[in-house]
């Protein structure tokens, strides 16, 4: 089969390479019913991590089951399933405790970018419905396995509750589904985040009440001025940048919680500064496999329409386009149809 | 009157001073029934922060109320008053979320190694007990006051509850007063990291139920065969020093929770770490006004006698020799009798 695999920076083909196989009795292969491209899948691209060998790409899929290991006893051949970007066995301490994101057999997905993607850990990973689901629900539950379990994961990791004062600082896929995802949880008040007309346009459909467009200590200042100067209780931080995080410590009210999902580049913390802030912090890959029933149930009901966070599909064969629109930030996130 | 003053590291003299007097309609003046020396004290002590004028040390103190502004409407003269280390208007929304120690009017409580002190914010940062206590309470009501306070915090930062398995990084007082929270607490199981002999000994008669005498990497991996390498949910990190954060975050398991009281001195966060790590954390000065009514009756109704953590008793004039017998570790915390 053909998958997508980036060389360098930059440098996303999509090649000829050999079609996946059961390689341990615990692994599924899937046939993907759409797949997409990750802001994580940024930082390589532009060169913020290092790429020794050529990366099999994509880590968000969902599709049909089309083969299983022998020892695979949850899923099987013709199921619709779902499953997170972290493989789990979804047995270990960690994984019972909520945090299958660090499960003792943790490994990421790769190579979902694909027709055809391996999954490791099948039982522990996949989530499967009931029945074949319409294929327009196919870029909800596509939407699922990360970046809405991403954001979900952020708003949880913040303390969202009933009537919560939250702001989402990012205004990218994560930060979005961010905002959906307070909305369900009761926020009360939802602060976007956001610079761009379409993105905070966006926000305001998922459920944002104010919009801030300020950044930095303007944005800071901003934000504390719709709040009567006390900060907010809950803050998502969707970015992983020193100045992103900056401005949640500076938004977050003492006692608050701030939940970063970004995977933090050149982001350090001073332990004094930390101490007299008192905000709670939690952070980390999110441990989508925890909500996955929650949140497939929710697309299915109708509740929620996370696939509209796809402003831009492409033939998987156009990936490298995909990848450059989101880039050059032309485009939120982009999905490829297999 | 005579009061304690720090005129730079190692240099604490009992001299005259003014009596302390009504500045502003809202303070009280008290006369301390006893007070202490505090481990933060030590800071200074060794060097570690800048001294640019004599320092009016002491900020934990109870005692009875001799004077009050005229805005004063909770306490009166004649009262037996336990206050907090961090002064509170108790009124503002961060008091209000229980966060007093970030009140919008903070202050910290100094000058109280002295027979008389000034208490800003009366209203909000003093609790009267309906009748006088007998002498043998006093110890244990001015243990409330930020040791036990400090350490309470800690366990309710680190998430304990029943059941819960806790370790307390540190063996100074603050981490022995986090013991007997965890304890009161509910918690299940707590792991005290001590090389001390009398620390230990005290640790367990507070709740301890196992004792780590290891350090470093050799602590990390006792705690972790002690946990069946799953580590502690609740981690109470009482010391501020880079070592024992890296203890903390060696030992917590992930999706737990470090409550760290010891105030930060050249501790550095990298964000990648922290967010692998997938540890909720929260640290600050204790909001010990939000715990005060509740500390003070268990202290009243026997239910704990935090003051055992006083090792040494000696009469305030004797106040040097107080911070030397800490300074060198012969005493865990010292009471001044006024």
């Amino acid at each position: 089969m053909y998958a997508t695999l980036m060389h360098g920076p930059g440098d996303v083909r999509y090649e000829r390479v050999e079609d996946p196989k059961i390689l341990k009795p615990t692994d599924a292969i899937i046939q993907l019913s759409a797949t997409c491209i990750c802001g994580s899948d940024l930082w390589p691209y532009r060169g913020a991590n290092q790429i020794d060998a050529p990366l099999h790409m994509g880590h968000e899929y969902c599709g049909v089951v089309i083969e299983v290991g022998p020892e695979v006893r949850t899923v099987k051949p013709g199921q619709f399933v779902v499953g997170s970007f972290c493989l789990s066995d979804n047995t270990c301490p960690h994984c019972e405790f909520g945090f299958q994101s660090s499960c003792v057999q943790r490994e990421f997905m790769s190579g979902a970018q694909a027709p055809y993607a391996r999954v490791p850990l099948a039982d522990g990973t996949l989530v499967a419905t009931e029945e074949m689901p319409d294929a327009e629900m196919v870029p909800h539950m596509l939407a699922v396995s990360d970046v809405l379990g991403t954001g979900w994961y952020g708003a949880v990791a913040a303390g969202v509750h009933e009537g919560a004062t939250v702001v989402v600082v990012g205004d990218g896929a994560v930060g979005l589904m961010g905002v959906m995802a307070a909305k369900q949880l009761g926020a009360g008040r939802i602060i976007a985040m956001s610079r761009h007309e379409s993105r905070q346009k966006l926000a305001r459909e998922f459920g944002a009440t104010d919009i801030v467009e300020e950044r930095g200590e303007e944005g800071i200042a901003r934000v504390m001025q719709l709040t009567n100067g006390v900060g907010a209780e809950s803050v998502i931080e969707a970015v992983g940048m020193e100045q992103s995080m900056q401005q949640a410590m500076g938004i977050c009210r003492p006692g608050g919680t701030i939940g970063y999902v970004g995977v933090p580049h050149g982001v350090s913390f001073d332990g004094q500064q930390l101490f007299f802030k008192q905000q709670r912090m939690l952070g980390g890959p999110a441990p989508v496999r925890r909500f996955l029933p929650d949140l497939m149930n929710r697309v299915l009901e109708g509740a929620i329409e996370p696939g509209k966070v796809f402003d831009l599909v492409l033939p998987i064969a156009e990936v490298a386009e995909g990848y450059k629109a989101m880039d050059e930030r032309r485009a939120i996130k982009t999905m490829l149809v297999v």
